[in-house]
């Protein structure tokens, strides 16, 4: 069944459609303020939020899926989480928050970056005046092969910037 | 051999550990505005830049590697290059850039998103007047199992905010 938090999504998704080659495929998700323009139906809370996007589905990636964060000031994520196969790394971009972490809290902002294992219980608050905006990536923990210079390979390739 | 610019790089990495914790690892970058703190030495390039910081060793990810980037007006990234397993996706947080992908090139801004299959011939250029910040993240292509609710178990836990 698809809800009408999903429809609405797809609909905004679709408009925001970049381009799309063989290889690749961009999205536009518009300004970081904009992000509750996207409602999602939440079924742990069996509610719709805003100011989430993920975007597997929008643009097709098959090694992480990520979603996009904006939470506003005085707002704590209502519940606590693990991951049963799932690494986590966030990335905060802008505003102040706390993230609990099993026993332990710790002060987080712009430039900060926190990687958690599956089992690790996770909590989130925005401590600040202002809105807490941060990007969470998940991807299979261990699933990484190579990175970084080993995996990349220099092409010549002569670009037409227009 | 350690490199001047990874010793560099190392010592400033260690002082900014965030916290550490069995199942976390969280680290400090600092603002985006100061990523070319970091040094680092690009082997293809046979010299050191400034504005890009991987963070797998960091904060020990092991699903997916990940930089943070600041591109300067008027820069155009100086190489293409592919990969051979992973896939990447660029999400771009501030400024004006394009994308070419294959014969392909388009624009990109705050709010963009883009999956590349590891086969896609990429290169990125600051078409703005102000720095271009973006993050990349690299995952192996095809290793995603499940995610997202699918993936997330809901736990009670009591959590002392401090």
């Amino acid at each position: 069944m698809t809800t009408k938090a999903e429809s609405t999504r797809d609909k905004l998704v679709h408009e925001q459609k970049l381009k799309e080659g063989q290889s690749y495929t961009a999205a536009h998700l518009g300004k970081l303020t904009t992000l509750d323009q996207y409602p999602m139906f939440v079924p742990s809370l069996n509610r719709e939020v805003r100011g989430k996007v993920f975007i597997q589905d929008l643009i097709a990636t098959t090694g992480c899926e990520l979603s996009m964060n904006k939470l506003p000031a005085g707002v704590t994520v209502p519940f606590s989480h693990s991951h049963k196969e799932n690494e986590e790394v966030f990335i905060f971009i802008k505003g102040q928050g706390q993230m609990a972490i099993d026993a332990d809290v710790f002060d987080v902002t712009e430039g900060s970056v926190v990687r958690l294992a599956p089992e690790a219980v996770r909590c989130l608050r925005n401590t600040g005046a202002e809105e807490l905006y941060y990007i969470c990536i998940q991807s299979k923990a261990g699933s990484l092969g190579q990175h970084t210079f080993d995996d990349g390979v220099k092409v010549d390739h002569q670009i037409d910037w227009r």
